[in-house]
């Protein structure tokens, strides 16, 4: 029993792919970036400039939400869309990866995760079918089944042992998901680490169980590039060319470029948000350090040729005092800024696959970047 | 030899003055509240958002300044109000005040004061000259002259003391400021404390030496209202009316319309920025502390008869949230909100005096202030 599809390909080139994807609350184009607002909020960042930037869907973190303000909690007030105001599409992870990474004394049973919250020591159980059901509460307009996520480098045994609970974890989502009403969508996740056979089996199950779309879980978790880029290879071909492709967690410009060269569709990533608050921006020379003291006197622009108003119109001097004096208004400049380089990214990677010229775009891109920051003054 | 006007008075209704006032850098309205952006930078909001609100004209801090990133610096960038991108008008204040809370090791003389800064503790000087000076390099659209402000309680002989000081830095500073362009305008202090006799001696010779403007000093700092609005009845009647009054660090909006009621045309105060991050909001129902649990499901704004967005529009729920969670969405949200309120006080208070309808506009003010919040749901 296939679920309904609502993604549609509108162009391809080479593996590169531009679609849309239709969700409850509007249209996706991909490939799309999606900035993480892990509780609710996008750290630095107005949701209005989030949707000025270009962005069309943003990412919630279930782990967050459902210790506070809590699920139900935000269902009473309408969903996470209109608790928000961004009233737009919203895609939640299962709450596995972040119970792993945030919470004390968690243990995994076949059943479930238990863990004591980070906020008040509570102790919760988080089983597929209960982040299934608060993401339901959420109304997120794309949730994703639960899994386990292995830290790289791991043991082999390590990988599969979480790569088959996760499958069995896949289909107990599913099932729980049958009762969500139409138009939501549940993601499977591929798991398998760095082992290409273990990536095989894992890709071919979980599209066997059916879902509207697959992501690509367990990367980005340390392993060099060229690792991560050879999984995407391995896992793409088993995939089904007509429903979305999700690479969770990444990444850097290089890293969204090089893995939509390979057919994915969607990332999510909190680099825009945390490199901004760090004083680092991304731009179409690479990314710059405003804490570097050549900028002190700088009265230029990060990018004299953006069409986005705070990276065209605010000096290097400015963001170099407001980072180096610790105000908010530069995480909140640079925060805003890398967003909006990310989504002109995409913008741009759209509009080259639509024209089958992704990889001149590929190549003049990585030019730019390899060529670094305009000369000092 | 007087300095010329560049204040108007538009209407008075009572002792309530409304009027404008021209800088190199455009119009302000009075009464006029002036957000402080102490470092040149508003904390949590955009200057965008900062127009928006309704502000004239905005504060900067000369300590900070002229440590990090310094003046010359500054200068060579364009000024203040083109090195933030704020374009407006902006006042600065001597530094002085800064010094006396900030700076480590200080040290009053007759000269000087000298002390270590705070952020690299090298030795700084700050004479009334060199502080004008600092403040010419800034741009400042209105420069203040140097003075010494005493906490009060204090005893009436370290008033005198301070007093007496700053009338011979207002000197001081006033020769210094001689070669400033045109259009750029000086402000004199009137100190004494608590001292009836103190505060007219201090504003005669004040007046005496004859600046654009006159500040009111050294109140807001550990008074009780009642004296401070003593103070300011002692000293208005002894200051020009052509002229603009300020008084210095103030307040909470009761204390804008108590003292606007008594002739005061200017305030800064960092209340609106401050408490938002702390979670309260200003509104027409009196502040409103958004970490109360009464909020976290009500679904409601703060206020759904207000003008600005995010007053409108964002829920109680969702602040309660951000401001539980320490999101800076919600001190940004909470900073703008406030700087929205005060804003949108000042321009219906304009609008009440032209119409000669103050002491009407005060009293509904006062008494929707009294009634408090809406009732929980």
């Amino acid at each position: 029993m296939s679920l309904p599809n609502h993604f549609e390909l509108l162009a391809t080139d080479g593996s590169a792919r531009a679609g849309k994807l239709i969700t409850p609350h509007g249209m996706v184009r991909t490939p799309a970036f999606m900035p993480v607002g892990t509780a609710g909020a996008m750290k630095g960042v107005h949701w209005r400039e989030v949707r000025e930037a270009g962005t069309d869907i943003a990412l919630g973190n279930t782990y967050h939400l459902m210790l506070r303000p809590g699920a139900d909690r935000i269902a009473d007030l309408g969903g996470l869309q209109k608790f928000t105001g961004w009233n737009r599409p919203m895609l939640t992870d299962s709450g596995g990866f972040q119970v792993m990474s945030l919470a004390d004394l968690r243990k995994v049973s076949e059943n479930a995760v238990t863990f004591r919250s980070h906020i008040d020591g509570t102790k919760v159980e988080l089983s597929p079918e209960r982040s299934i059901e608060v993401q339901r509460l959420l109304g997120s307009d794309i949730a994703m089944q639960m899994d386990e996520c292995v830290r790289l480098p791991a043991e082999r045994a390590d990988i599969e042992r979480a790569m088959r609970l996760s499958l069995r974890w896949a289909e107990r989502s599913r099932r729980a998901f049958e009762i969500a009403p139409a138009g939501y969508m549940l993601f499977g996740i591929v798991q398998g680490g760095d082992v290409p056979e273990l990536r095989r089996i894992s890709a071919r199950a979980t599209v066997d169980i059916g879902f509207h779309g697959y992501a690509i879980g367990g990367l980005a978790v340390g392993e060099p590039q060229p690792v991560m880029l050879s999984m995407i290879e391995e896992i793409v071909p088993h995939l089904p060319a007509e429903r979305p492709r999700y690479l969770m967690g990444v990444g850097t410009p290089d890293d969204l470029l090089e893995a939509i060269g390979r057919g994915i569709d969607m990332f999510d990533c909190v680099m825009p948000t945390r490199n901004g608050r760090h004083g680092v921006a991304f731009t179409r020379y690479g990314q710059i350090n405003l804490r570097n003291a050549r900028h002190a006197d700088d009265p230029r622009p990060l990018d004299a040729t953006s069409d986005w108003p705070a990276t065209r119109e605010t000096s290097r001097a400015y963001l170099h005092h407001l980072v180096k004096s610790g105000e908010t208004l530069g995480a909140m400049l640079l925060s805003e800024i890398n967003i909006a380089y990310y989504q002109r990214l995409m913008h741009h990677i759209r509009t080259a696959i639509s024209q089958r010229s992704f990889s001149k775009f590929y190549q003049l891109t990585r030019a730019q970047w390899a060529q670094g920051d305009i000369a000092p003054r």
